[in-house]
């Protein structure tokens, strides 16, 4: 059962959308489950990573979903998922050497701009050293749901069905406001020093803040107002004779332990391509662009989800049935928003499996 | 017609409610209009003044809605405006004297917490020593409709109506979610201090990252969209070879902006404020304290608007209905969200005028 393994492939080079050759790029990735047929590619969000299953003693963040009997099931499976190109958990990123060599200089902020496509260009050149030539799915959520889409515009026979969650085609510009917070929030840090901070002088607060910005577009406001209905953490203590309350105390606890996890750097550039999805850019009508793929498309968009919402999901599926794909639109009911692609399986991994399976 | 004039009130005690005595407390004020019955009182929103009205030269922050023949007509009444305890635009607040006297050393962080409710009774005391026993009418948006809550519950015979927009009884988790990132950005910044920054070591970054947060809160997703439309800055270019956008630029020039006007300690008072109001808090139940005013509530809510939602409004005048005040409760359909409160008077002003008249 305990199938779980894990590697790194590296691309001697690869051509990044702005025209910049980057050297030796390493992706690390992810496998689980049972090679029956074309294995299925899963992308990760904003903070994940390659480790999607995981093992028993250390879950996988998609693990709820992904297992031996699961919405996605290993014993009808493989899946395989890759850290994304521009990331802090083995592939290439802000913290990788610049030569490729572990003990070289890191990158830091002299890595070029990284976009969705590139990420989504790396995966299919690794996975074709891997082995793999054609993908049963391609599966994910948020900044995972952006490469899908990326996926079946740019490898359209490579991959036979797509299932996108909490993602629209191109980010909003309200989306787009939040991360422009974020970056300033680290970039102002007094330690984010161009991006050549250190372990100790570490701009820890900047990255803090960015994290907090993120939660509160994660959850929904219901989340938020059910989960703490104004309770008190301290009442009428402290210096000024305040109150303090306990959604407060929550926010700067998870600010605090994200900044143990994730490299301000790699958050900076992974913000900055979601920025700049748009599946249309530079291809024409979103219409002429979606019709390049015209196979199962499964949308799953979450109530409450405030910067892809429902709405804009559903017109993306509307649009790619005009054009003639198979498309499945659902909106799951849910007080997560949406961070509800990342729980509450039993509400919509029915709808994953049928699309996959 | 010009007849806008200015003043400060100084009041030798006054009582907060968390106990603590301020001594010399001054509220600084705004009066235009033709005085022919009981004044009209105006409350102001975080970042306001008491200049509602202003001058033809200098126009007030509302003189869109309170002006000859406007909405709130000077012809036949008068407005008068202070600006709030803890602010920064002449009243007592983190910035002035501990002493009272103009060369004093300021509070800075060493005034104590001040609440909605010191802020509503402070105004109550400065009106009597301004020779004022009755109002007409208590009227603010967001903030300022906290206040004129807080009016209601505390001194329902002063007052013979109110009108309030853009709040809700008490302030969600999701909204003190906000509040919390953005005095989270003012404390962390390099130069905040403890609160002793100065002019020259500043903690602009920090109170620029509170504004921008503030900003995304003010307009709907759908304005955001619709104004910048992805527009993009600077094309595959900069540093990185990667796009900018005119949203970022947009929300970045706010945020610097805003620190030429604002004081950073007087931000973290007024946000706390917010986070404390709940008109329920130590007085039983909702709808016994609603039970306390039963004239007339006008309540005006805006569509769109993420931390006061209109159906909250909307629950908050039925329970006032069912306890016997005369309410009215209307949503304004707009793309501005919160800040509907001040634009678009063509479209609500009618109804504060049915109000107030």
């Amino acid at each position: 059962m305990g199938n779980t393994v894990t590697g790194k492939v590296t691309l001697p080079t690869v051509t990044l959308e702005s025209g910049i050759q980057l050297k030796n790029v390493t992706l690390a990735y992810e496998k689980a489950g049972t090679k029956l047929g074309d294995p299925i590619l899963i992308c990760h969000a904003l903070t994940g990573n390659q480790h999607a299953v995981g093992t028993e003693k250390e879950p996988g963040w998609w693990r709820g979903l992904i297992h031996h009997g699961g919405h996605i099931d290993l014993n009808k499976h493989q899946v395989i998922t890759f850290n994304v190109l521009g990331g802090c958990n083995g592939s290439t990123g802000p913290t990788s050497p610049v030569s490729g060599e572990e003990s070289g200089t890191p990158y830091r902020t002299d890595l070029p701009f990284i976009s969705v496509r590139d990420m989504v260009n790396t995966q299919r050149l690794a996975l074709e050293l891997l082995g793999i030539k054609h993908l049963r799915a391609v599966v994910g959520g948020s900044l995972g749901g952006m490469q899908v889409l990326e996926w079946a515009i740019l490898y359209p026979d490579f991959i036979d069905r797509i299932v996108v969650m909490a993602a629209t085609s191109e980010l909003s510009d309200y989306g787009m406001a939040y991360n422009a917070i974020a970056r300033k929030a680290i970039v102002e840090d007094k330690n984010w020093n161009m991006g050549y901070y250190s372990e100790t002088q570490f701009p820890s607060s900047g990255l803090a803040i960015a994290r907090m910005i993120g939660m509160i577009t994660y959850r929904s406001d219901r989340l938020f107002n059910q989960r703490f209905h104004r309770e008190e953490k301290d009442p009428w203590g402290g210096f000024h004779k305040e109150v303090a309350y306990q959604v407060e105390s929550y926010l700067l606890y998870q600010g605090e332990k994200f900044t143990k996890r994730f490299d301000p750097n790699s958050y900076l550039y992974l913000l900055k391509a979601m920025d700049h999805h748009d599946i249309a850019k530079g291809r024409g009508s979103l219409k002429d662009v979606l019709s390049r793929f015209k196979k199962k498309v499964e949308l799953v968009a979450f109530e409450g989800d405030l910067l892809y919402p429902s709405d804009e999901v559903k017109r993306l599926g509307q649009l790619w049935r005009e054009v003639g794909a198979d498309v499945s639109f659902n909106e799951v009911e849910t007080v997560f928003g949406h961070d509800g692609f990342l729980t509450e399986y039993e509400k919509w991994g029915n709808i994953v499996k049928a699309a996959v399976d």
